[in-house]
C-alpha cells in the first residue's frame, strides 16, 4: 500500500465503462476482500470483514430487543432430514456439498453442509417444544453456511458466506405472520436507516419464494446499474415445516396441533449493496452509521512545522474519539497529503479533517465530504458540536441520493416493449402488471431478461392489465435483472 | 421448565456419587445444550450460546486492544493444502471430513473441512506479504471448526465446535515469540479475571505441542474432578508455516526472508471449564464477571399484595439496570417462590435478590450469594453501592475457592507411586521431574494413566530426577489425567 510519493494510481475502471470490473476494482482495492482457493468462495480480509461485524452489530441489537436469543446448530445435516419437505428438498438439493468420509471411514449416511437450517432445527424445536407453555420459540443464529453456486461474484454470489437465520415457532398462524412482518420491518429500518440504502418491500411470486415457504417476503435495493439486489427476506412456512418435522404442541384444550414457523435472513451480500448503492468513480462511500471508521485525520504542512502539528491533530483525534465519533489519523511521514486525500475517498470514510499550521492559525479545521466532496472551513471550538451534525446530515444525504437515483431509474411499463425498454435501455425497475399465471413471469424473463422481485404493499401506481397476456392483472409486480 | 406447585425436582446427580453425569444433569437441566442429530455434534442452547457470546465480548475487546483485527478464511481446504507441513498432516489427517461431491458432481480434489485453518491462510499470507512493510500481519477469526473424534462429550470434545484462531506474521523470530507470549498472558487475563479460574501457564512438551509447531504454550486448568482441561495455547511456528507456504518477504537488505508465524485459540470447550471448575450439587454457578445475568429479582408474599410488590420491584430492577448490572426479574404468578430459589441457584445466576411486603416496610431487600449461600439485609437506599461491590467480592471468592482447591489436589511427586497415587486416589496435579525422553513420559501415561499438561514457567518446588527412570531432570513438569 505504502508508496514513497504523490503518485496516486487510482486504477479503478470508470462504472459508466464497465460496472462489473469497477465493482472487482473497487473491492480488491479498497482491501475489502481477496479470492480464496476454493471455488467460488472469497476472503472477508479485515476491512471487508469490519464492515459485516457493523452490520451485525447493528442486527443484533435489533433482534435482541424484539425477543429473540441466538443459538448455534450443527453444519452438517443428514440427508434424510431433506426429504420431509418437498420443495425444500428441490430446491436446495442441487446445491448441496456433501460430506462422504470422516475420520478415515465412509460415512453411512451422507451428511450435507448445511444451505440453510430450517430442516435441522425442526428437528430439534420438535423436542423442544410439547406444550402451548414453551412458545412461541423466537432463535437467530449467525453461521456460514454453503450453496455450490454455478455463477459466483463476491459478496454477491459466493459459495460459502455468512448470515444470520432466525427460526420462530407459534402457536397460530396469525403470530407467525405477524413475527415476518415485524422483522420484514426490522430489516428495512436497518437497510434503510442505517446502510441508507432504500428498499421496495413487498412479497415474492411464488416462483420466486423461499423453497419450502407458503409466502416470502422481502426488500429489494437498486444497484447504480439498474440491477435489483434482494437484501433480505422473511418467510412464512405456514405448517409445512412443522409437519415434515412433527412439531406439535399440546394447547389448552388438551389437543395436540401443528406449530407455524418463520425463517428469515439477511446476508454478507449485503455489503455488495453498500458498495453498489454508494460507490463512484473514486470508490468506496460508506454512510456514516456504519462506517468503521467515520473520520480520518489527515496533518499537513512543511516537514519543520510536522511535529507540532500531528501533537494538534493528535488532541483532535482524542477529543473526537471521546464524544464516541469513530476517528484514525495517518500521520505517515512517507506518503504526501494528496495520496492520503484519495486513498481515504477510495476507501469511501465518510469525512476527512484536514489540518495544518495556516489552519492552527486560524483556530479552524478543513472538513471535506465524501458524499458531495464539500470544503467547510470549521472553527475548532464548534468542532465536536459541527461533526456530529455533518456526520448525521451526510447519511441523509447519502439516503437522499440512493433513493432519488432509484425512483429516477423506476418507471411503470404497459408493454412487454416498454418493460424491455426500462430495464435493458434505461437499466433500471419496471412496475408492471401482472394476471398471476407463471407463464407470463417466464415470458418476460425470456423476453427481458427481467424476473420479477416482488409485489410492493405500496405500489406507486396500480396496473390493471398483465404485461404479457393482455388479461386483467391480478398485481402489480417489480420486474428487474437481478444479482 | 413451567410448574404449577412447590416441588423443585432437582435431579442433578451430586459430584461425589458420579462427576461425569453431575456434568451432563448439569447442562441438560440447565439449558446450556442439547444433542444433534450429527454423531458428536451438539446444539449450543440460547443460555449456552450466551455464555459463548459473553467470552467472545471479552475475548475480542482484548484482541483489538492489542492490534488484532478479524477476518473471516473459507470453510473447505482442499486436499493438497495439508501436504505442505508434514507434522500437520500427520497430526490432523486421521480426523478429517471429507467434502467429495458438491452441485451433483464428484469433485476433482477432495476438500477437507477445517480442523484448523493455518494452512489456508498460509497460502493467504504467501499473496498478501511481499515486503518488511506488510508485517507484522496480526489476525483473528472466530468460525467453526471439525475435527472427527472417536470420544465425544459436550463442549469438551465435540465433532464441530466454535472457536477463535488468531494467526500472525512477523519479520524476526523474537517478535513471533513475544507475540505468543504476549497472548498466552492475555489468554491467563481473561481466564482468570474473568472466568475465575486459576491456571498453570507453561511450555507444553514436544509429544503434546500443537502439529507443525516450534513449541506451544498453554495454560492449564484443574476441573473439580481433578482431571485438568486445556483452557487456551498459543503456538509458536518459526518458520514451519513460512517455509511450507512460501510466506517471504523482501527485507530492508532487499533479500527475501521467510516470515515467522504463530497461532493460539480458544474453543467453547471453555464453557465445559466454567461449569466443571465452579459448578456444584446444586447446579452452575457463574462468576458475576461472565454470568448473563448477575442479579435475579424474585417478589414475594401473598397474592393480596402481589400487585404492589411487583411494581416496587420493577422499581427496583429499573434502578439496577441503569448501574448497568445484569439483572432480570421473575414475577411468574404459578410457581411458588422456593421453587424460583431452586431453579435460579441451578441456573448459576451470583445473586439473588428477594423482595416481599415485610422488607418494604423495612425498607430493605434480601440479597442471597451464589457462591457462599449467605443472606444479607440490605437497607433499599444502600442497593446500588453494596451490590456492585458484592458482585466483585463473589467474583474473587470464586477464584480464590478455586485456587484453594487446586493448590490443595496439587502435589509433588518423587516416584511412580506417589504420582499414580496423586492421579488416581487423590484425584489431582503431580509436579514430576522428567528427563525429557518421550519414553518416560509414555511410561507415566501407561503406568498412572496422566498425560504430561505442561512444563509450567514458574514451578513450585524444582525437581532434581526422572520420575520415571530416575536420571537427572531437564524439567519439572506437571502430570494429570486430562480432557
Amino acid at each position: 500500500m505504502a508508496k514513497g510519493n504523490d503518485q496516486y494510481v487510482q486504477n479503478i475502471t470508470p462504472q459508466s465503462e464497465d460496472f462489473s470490473r469497477w465493482y472487482i476494482d473497487v473491492i480488491q482495492k479498497a482491501d475489502l476482500m481477496d479470492y480464496a482457493p476454493v471455488r467460488g468462495c472469497i476472503v472477508f480480509k479485515p476491512d471487508g470483514y469490519e464492515l459485516w461485524e457493523a452490520c451485525q452489530r447493528e442486527l443484533d441489537r435489533r433482534f435482541k430487543e424484539t425477543g429473540h436469543r441466538n443459538a448455534y446448530f450443527p453444519l452438517f445435516i443428514p440427508e434424510s432430514f431433506f426429504e420431509k419437505e418437498k420443495e425444500h428438498v428441490e430446491g436446495f438439493n442441487p446445491e448441496l456439498p456433501w460430506v462422504t468420509e470422516a475420520g478415515g471411514e465412509k460415512l453411512e449416511e451422507r451428511l450435507a453442509v448445511r444451505p440453510t437450517s430450517e430442516t435441522v432445527i425442526g428437528h430439534m424445536y420438535a423436542r423442544w417444544i410439547q406444550s402451548y407453555r414453551d412458545l412461541p420459540v423466537k432463535i437467530n443464529q449467525w453461521a456460514n453456511v454453503v450453496r455450490w453456486e454455478k455463477r459466483t461474484l463476491p459478496f454477491l454470489r459466493t459459495s460459502e458466506f455468512l448470515w444470520q437465520e432466525g427460526h420462530t415457532a407459534h402457536a397460530t398462524a396469525e403470530e407467525a405472520e405477524s413475527e415476518t412482518r415485524m422483522i420484514l420491518d426490522l430489516y428495512t429500518d436497518f437497510v434503510e436507516g442505517v446502510l441508507a440504502i432504500p428498499v421496495y418491500r413487498g412479497q415474492k411470486t411464488p416462483s420466486e419464494k423461499f423453497a419450502g415457504a407458503v409466502h416470502t417476503y422481502s426488500i429489494e435495493a437498486m444497484m447504480k446499474d439498474g440491477k435489483a439486489l434482494q437484501a433480505g427476506t422473511s418467510h412464512y412456512m405456514g405448517q409445512n415445516f412443522a409437519k415434515g418435522f412433527d412439531i406439535q404442541y399440546l394447547d389448552r384444550d388438551n389437543t395436540l396441533k401443528h406449530v407455524f414457523t418463520t425463517s428469515w435472513g439477511v446476508s454478507t451480500r449485503i455489503l455488495g449493496a453498500i458498495i453498489m448503492v454508494h460507490g463512484d468513480d473514486r470508490g468506496l462511500a460508506l454512510p456514516p452509521l456504519i462506517a468503521p471508521k467515520q473520520v480520518v485525520i489527515i496533518p499537513i504542512g512543511p516537514k519543520k512545522e510536522r511535529d507540532r502539528v500531528v501533537a494538534h491533530a493528535a488532541a483532535l483525534h482524542q477529543q473526537l474519539a471521546d464524544r464516541n465519533i469513530r476517528v484514525t489519523m495517518d500521520d505517515r511521514e512517507d506518503l504526501s497529503p494528496g495520496w492520503k486525500f484519495n486513498e481515504y475517498e477510495m476507501r469511501g470514510i465518510p469525512v476527512r479533517l484536514e489540518i495544518g499550521p495556516r489552519d492552527m492559525e486560524k483556530g479552524q479545521v478543513v472538513l471535506v465530504r465524501r458524499d458531495t466532496g464539500e470544503k467547510l472551513f470549521v472553527p475548532e471550538g464548534e468542532l465536536t458540536e459541527r461533526l456530529p451534525r455533518l456526520l448525521e446530515e451526510i447519511q441523509h444525504n447519502m439516503f437522499d441520493k440512493a433513493k432519488k437515483f432509484r425512483d429516477d431509474h423506476s418507471h411503470v411499463a404497459h408493454s412487454m416493449e416498454e418493460l424491455t425498454h426500462i430495464v435493458r435501455d434505461q437499466k433500471g425497475f419496471a412496475l408492471a402488471g401482472w394476471c398471476g399465471d407463471e407463464v407470463c413471469e417466464k415470458a418476460v424473463k425470456e423476453q427481458a431478461g427481467a424476473t420479477s422481485r416482488n409485489i410492493p404493499f405500496d405500489p406507486p401506481e396500480t396496473l390493471s392489465t398483465c404485461v404479457s397476456c393482455g388479461k386483467s392483472a391480478a398485481h402489480s409486480v417489480w420486474f428487474a435483472k437481478a444479482y
